[in-house]
């Protein structure tokens, strides 16, 4: 059993006029930075905000009309979720979606809008997983697999076909990893259009296991990761074939170049992209002496990222480039001096948002005290000022909390 | 003086290969939630995150070679600033950008990134285009003017020929006005090609500048606005004419409903747009009723916000949706009080992220305290059956900063 380029050209017969067929971008900025000549594939702007929809529309259509009438059932509480139901309620076809008990509820609020039924079931997604397939032994239904089913592949594949429509010259993919569908898709495609394009896959390096099934050394890894969308333990048997023979290497990249690739896709593309979905940029930025001068594509896979992280991204993004600072200073414990120092920092043109100006628990000499000031900045080399004059009148006093320096920060010119 | 539609195709040459043919993207999501068929026009996507860079682009491709050769002049510290400064260098002529003084250095930064003098000159905007216009004449340079120039209103249209290229039924267009060159531009193009055509213009209800030029009746306004990119006070002469002619009425939107379309824009849509680019969304969603099963498509002007403001955003919109709350609790004060009310609201599955206990300076009794909790909460409902916990346990409650409930919040089925 494998794919085949017929496989996933029909797929995008089936899928034509029910998926967007998402933008191919130019992103003058990511060349700007990266050396490379950069195209994005939007699926974060695919319908339900990832590419899962188009493997899960391939496999519910090709069902006969009495697997139709019983019904599929699918383990997950993300993308393959939203993706499953999404066509499913436009197929007629009714979807019960089992996610682990403690999902919580706004996952399984969205999955219920999209029509199907949700059953919350085990501690972990293996025990929902295992619960899935049995059940859809005893109710007849059939399971769809996120990713280890020839029909899901050769949905997620008409991606790699729309991009080298739109860009035939095209000499770089890159793709995140999980189970791996997405990657086996789209090298069975690319690599029958353009035999020489080289076909790259990412995966986050604590979870490497596409790469170590490719014979790759890496750590055992997981733990929490941003990148929940291809926190994948072991990689589905189908892909890890089809990547084995088509995919040209695997890199993985580290939790901190992912949250500054969202937070870059974010600030610079003006795109809201999810830790996986990032992961392409990522390798991308890692690895641009390389691929300097070269066209890469970047699928960008998906953009449903909790709001609370995304805002803590953009937070910790201003730590990193100084817009944003915590000081320290020490202070003598008498009238006026909280004066004296904002009017030394408002004159340096520092915006305090915060101040903490407590005697009683911190670790000084009886008649000092430390004063914390959470202070807008304009960059490192404004807070370095406001410190320097600090010092100068008197006050010691440093950064607590994330360095505001020495870190590279990438600049746009676009 | 006018634009015609020859002119708007000859920018569409001058323009084509230079700009991004931005996306123009339907909308599941936006259309389930307004009733009508939504259709984005992605120039938050343009090159420097706006369509500034088309009217600027055409009004300097049109520079006779001696006036290249001596430069352009512009007054902005926005988007008009990074459109103008962004062909100049690709087109090889020098130019300088006016800002008032007080311009955040990171405005003055990217402008110079883009190979732009920056010149900081006067208190206000209008000091700075004054300034520039007077060095225009002093130096010989040509000032571009980010409106009232029939090129650059020709610049701007081509993005309607665009739109009805890809989406010839499109029944009404709806627009961002500040100046008024945008919807100049849209409206003469749009009238050209499908006379039968809508097209209404927005703007923020404390800027009514285009909507009392053409009649309508709105206090004077003013003030801080989320919406900088059309904060104008007067629009320009060459517009209001246009407009007069061509547009079919002006809407107002409160800044309320911007702030909830970036949001929704962000959250829904994955992409990030500015709150000038939101006003289109927040006029439909408040005319929803009358546009229902209408195609229509948004113009989403432009995606430079700032990532104070975005996150911001974000965490307002988890507070309005109940999903982040800080509740103050009436407690006794004596140990293990704080033990007790964490547990309860630890039980009702509530995630305590700040605690603040002090008994000095509230009003409450001696041997009473307050202690104010700030969780992380499913939804609006969670908040009230927490809250009702604490209060059968004995422990008075209330919200604190931002009603969690009662306002209406949009939710997406795709």
């Amino acid at each position: 059993m494998t794919v085949t380029i017929d496989h996933i050209r029909a797929a995008a017969d089936v899928l034509a006029g029910k998926v967007n067929r998402t933008p191919s971008l130019r992103s003058a900025c990511l060349s700007q930075i990266s050396g490379a000549e950069v195209v994005l594939k939007l699926e974060n702007l695919q319908l339900t905000g990832s590419f899962k929809v188009r493997g899960s529309l391939n496999k519910m259509a090709s069902l006969d009309p009495s697997a139709s009438a019983v019904g599929v059932i699918a383990a997950s509480a993300g993308n393959h979720a939203q993706g499953v139901a999404y066509h499913a309620r436009h197929l007629g076809i009714p979807a019960v979606i089992v996610m682990p008990k403690a999902t919580p509820f706004t996952k399984v609020a969205r999955t219920e809008a999209l029509g199907a039924t949700v059953e919350l079931f085990g501690e972990t997604f293996k025990d929902s997983q295992a619960y899935a397939l049995e059940e859809a032994d005893k109710r007849g239904m059939t399971y769809i697999h996120p990713y280890d089913d020839p029909a899901v592949i050769a949905g997620q594949g008409t991606i790699a076909l729309e991009m080298l429509e739109e860009d035939p010259d095209l000499e770089v993919l890159i793709v995140p990893v999980g189970g791996g569908g997405l990657i086996a898709g789209i090298a069975t495609a690319a690599k029958a259009v353009k035999p020489d394009i080289t076909v790259i896959g990412v995966e986050v390096a604590s979870y490497p296991a596409m790469y170590r099934a490719l014979g790759g050394e890496a750590p055992p890894g997981g733990g929490a990761t941003m990148a929940e969308g291809i926190a994948v333990k072991t990689p589905g048997e189908l892909p890890k074939a089809i990547a084995g023979r088509l995919v040209d290497e695997m890199e993985l990249v580290e939790e901190s170049s992912l949250e500054r690739s969202v937070q870059l896709f974010l600030e610079a593309q003006r795109i809201v992209v999810e830790g996986a979905g990032a992961a392409s940029l990522a390798a991308l930025l890692e690895h641009k002496d390389r691929l300097k001068g070269r066209k890469v594509g970047l699928i960008v896979s998906g953009g449903n990222i909790d709001s609370r992280l995304l805002a803590s991204i953009l937070m910790r993004g201003l730590v990193r480039e100084g817009r944003l600072c915590r000081l320290r200073i020490e202070i003598p414990d008498h009238p006026g001096v909280l004066s004296s120092v904002s009017g030394i920092i408002g004159e340096e043109g520092g915006n305090i948002v915060e101040v903490y100006h407590q005697r009683l628990f911190y670790d000084v000499p009886v008649k000092e005290a430390e004063l914390d000031v959470v202070l807008e900045t304009v960059d490192a080399e404004h807070v370095c000022r406001v410190m320097d004059r600090l010092q100068a009148a008197g006050y010691p006093v440093r950064i607590l909390g994330g360095s505001s320096t020495g870190q590279s920060t990438y600049t746009c010119q676009t």
